[in-house]
């Protein structure tokens, strides 16, 4: 096989970021307002050409450390090197870069994380991508699991413990499956498994619109329902599969898969919400869950890049 | 009528900070997490007893520079002087204060100003705060207005242009009330008149759960309609006396409403939405757009202090 062969097999095989939508080839310039970037103004191919993993998370800080964990771990880079937000012109979304490895955070909600995908899909396809894999990392409520436990998500259910997203367009509902990649799953599940710092499982995470009154929690500002209601539908969560519950993985999930994204969630479980709503635990064993994700994830990427540049 | 009566009539005239929710009582220490504040760690009644008027808005660069405005507005405090974040232990949110003015950011959607409030309406009640009135501040789309037009609410609506606001409590939908203070949005346009330095009309505002297939643009990573049915569905959201179009005034409203706080949401619209979908103005006059609605409202509570100061 000759090169020009080579390069057309390469190019069959990879695997490009779609966006599906035919209005976009009629703009000039798209202006990727949340993140203070646009094709006009920025080379997104020069600056985002060589992608290959995205993570994203809700605080901004936590994605600037992931960011410094990762550069250490893949010794790319200085880790004592400052890395510059490069969306330094707003403060809706912070995102570094190390390598192929883009980190962005998502601010908490559906909504929040939506916009911010939107336009990491276009950025994505703007500077043609391929074949990228992106992870959300995250803290959640666990459901029956130890504190600390780290969830794969296997499926993203509703409140009423459904896979489907709900989007309205143009005042309809149209609903998108929040299907995951199920072999990615399995990949960060037996990473753990080698890694053996902290319990990891696979299961369904229950993504609801809201902190309080969404996740059955008896303190928030408003509480109409008694110990006995929560623990009710807690326990009907946890029959189907819930292990725990967070705030953004089913749009996360439908988009990614709209969009051919290799998509995975790995949350920490900060309490066991059978047992309580308020973080008792001391800050620094909240500090060193939060972690987990992090370093499985990590890891994951580590594993992966050692395995494609031995395969060269 | 003696200082006791009158001490008397004024207890019995304030209006306190509803909590709804049995459960508070019960608990040792309520940690505020989202804001890195809590009873059993914070002095809140001596932090924020005396807060008169909160305002709250996505940015948290936006919400600092408004705590310099205002403290230079009221001439209070040296409006060069450092205001820390007294959220500080965390990058959820952001909190300002001089004398009476909170100033917190809540990010962006429903689901993270839903969290900002549970939390701030707890503080506000732990602080036993009376008589607090509480503005949103925001950019927002237009339809059929000039921009930088800035928009007081009359009433939130939803994509289906009803004044509801739906939230799950444990897997069941309950749907409740947007009504914001009509008086308090009188006096913000009376306010807005006398400043006269820019357009203010008061309308209906739609509350998305999306920036872009919730808002008919066409400039998302995904667009299944036509130009010809956005056009009819922001006709159609026109003909409901819908003015501008924002993502979190719907929550807002319901949770203000629901515990006495009284409310107002004033946004400057960025861009005519039947015009377009991109903002197309300049940098600069961004930003003067989204001064308006400081000015307004700095204005107001200039306004409201000074005549309570000569009540006294």
């Amino acid at each position: 096989m000759d090169m020009d062969q080579k390069e057309k097999q390469k190019e069959q095989s990879s695997s490009p970021i779609y966006v599906h939508n035919p209005h976009l080839d009629a703009l000039k310039d798209d202006i990727l307002y949340h993140f203070s970037l646009g094709t006009g103004s920025h080379n997104l191919p020069a600056m985002f050409g060589d992608v290959k993993f995205v993570c994203v998370g809700g605080s901004p800080w936590r994605m600037k450390s992931f960011t410094e964990f990762i550069a250490a771990e893949l010794a790319m880079e200085d880790p004592k090197s400052e890395y510059p937000n490069i969306c330094a012109g707003t403060d809706r979304y912070a995102m570094y870069k190390v390598g192929p490895v883009l980190s962005v955070s998502h601010g908490m909600g559906i909504p929040s994380i939506a916009i911010m995908l939107h336009e990491l899909i276009k950025l994505l396809h703007h500077a043609r991508c391929t074949d990228v894999t992106i992870i959300r990392i995250g803290t959640s409520g666990g459901i029956g699991l130890e504190p600390g436990t780290v969830v794969v998500t296997k499926q993203s259910v509703d409140a009423t413990f459904q896979p489907k997203f709900e989007q309205v367009i143009l005042g309809k509902t149209v609903v998108r499956s929040t299907d995951l990649d199920q072999s990615l799953a399995q990949e960060l599940l037996q990473c753990s498994k080698g890694l053996n710092q902290f319990e990891t499982v696979i299961g369904n995470t229950m993504c609801t619109l809201d902190f309080y009154e969404g996740q059955a929690r008896l303190d928030g500002a408003f509480c109409s329902y008694t110990e006995a209601d929560k623990q009710e539908y807690l326990l009907k969560a946890k029959e189907a599969e819930v292990c725990n519950i967070e705030m953004e993985s089913s749009v996360f999930a439908a988009m990614c898969k709209l969009s051919g994204l290799r998509a995975a969630v790995v949350c920490v479980t900060l309490l066991d919400r059978l047992k309580g709503d308020q973080l008792s635990s001391s800050h620094e064993v909240l500090n060193n869950y939060q972690l987990r994700p992090q370093i499985l994830v990590g890891s994951y990427i580590k594993q992966q890049l050692k395995a494609k540049a031995e395969n060269r």
